[in-house]
């Protein structure tokens, strides 16, 4: 939109949905890109096992563990870091390029990598997803089926120490059971809002 | 919304929309209350005409000069300006009691008015209402009729000087020629983010 009068703000935001393990973050992205939302979603290049239903280049770039150690070598990765054994990244390149594109770009990363999103990028936008309940937390990740009991144990331990890091993000959004679209919907706002701000977020990286 | 991991923020806003005369403000808030939104729509208190097809204690409470002019000795205005030789002030016990009640409180109020707001309560949420160009702004001024031409070049003049206030508002909305709804939803979004913002904003008066 073009204003002889006041700047609309088309600045592209670099937003980052992060949050404990189990919140549905994989969700909430996948519920945006079925919308067919008008973001640059960063695929994540990931040594952890593909999982059924998900394909490389769309949901992960899956990568061996000597062709992530590449990447780390050469500078290739935003940032990286270790879950649960397996590490993840983010490429630095793919995430310049939909910026200079003037898109917004969209990622999910744990909190840990949100805080090292947050010291790289001040002005990143960082959103705090998490359950509206410690139970529904845990019955979420029961039902994944993909957890050993002291896997599950670890990931309710760690979520109790990350849910007292929410002060370090902009904006918090609880993501209830079965009501997904309400919670893309208020993402949505959330950057709606953002595009109206008078002291635009400068995204530099 | 009830959570025991993160507090959902539910504090009353105190939502100020502005901007030049002639953008559209009271359309806004018309729009707004037809769709019957859960705010307090605060009433100003003002010495102007009443114009056609405005309802006394729900546009403006129209009063006299000398009415108004207690009002001021009493202390129960908030806020109060001179507007094109008209008084306009807004009533605090209401603004205090709408907060208490636990609903967020609108107003449309001119610059100068925001401003003084904005001292008062430095984290009111300050919308700047804009019309695209100023073409449009000068043709919704004329298109009122209730300019003398004198009048119409001394709003212009004004405006021109408002704009340069934008950087005091959080945010700006362009409100363009018969899209008022659009208008109001970008709104929404903006109070709808604030809601769930990890920082809330702290209204006191």
């Amino acid at each position: 939109m073009q204003s002889d009068l006041v700047e609309e703000q088309r600045q592209p935001l670099l937003i980052v949905i992060s949050g404990p393990s189990g919140v549905g973050k994989d969700s909430v992205l996948q519920r945006m890109k079925e919308r067919n939302l008008p973001f640059h979603f960063v695929v994540t290049a990931t040594t952890r096992p593909q999982r059924p239903g998900e394909a490389d280049g769309v949901d992960y770039y899956f990568v061996t563990h000597d062709e992530f150690a590449e990447m780390i070598e050469k500078g290739e990765l935003l940032e990286y870091a270790i879950v649960y054994n397996d590490y993840k990244g983010i490429p630095k390149g793919q995430v310049r390029q939909a910026l200079a594109s003037g898109r917004d770009v969209m990622m999910r990363i744990d909190v840990q990598g949100a805080e090292t999103i947050r010291e790289l990028c001040p002005d990143a936008l960082l959103i705090f997803l998490s359950t509206r309940t410690e139970g529904e937390l845990v019955s979420r990740l029961e039902a994944r089926k993909t957890e050993t009991p002291e896997g599950l144990k670890l990931r309710i331990a760690t979520a109790r120490q990350e849910l007292k890091r929410v002060g370090m993000f902009d904006y918090y959004v609880i993501n209830p059971d079965h009501r997904l679209d309400e919670t893309v919907d208020i993402i949505l706002s959330i950057i709606n809002a953002e595009h109206h701000r008078t002291q635009p977020r400068q995204v530099t990286l």
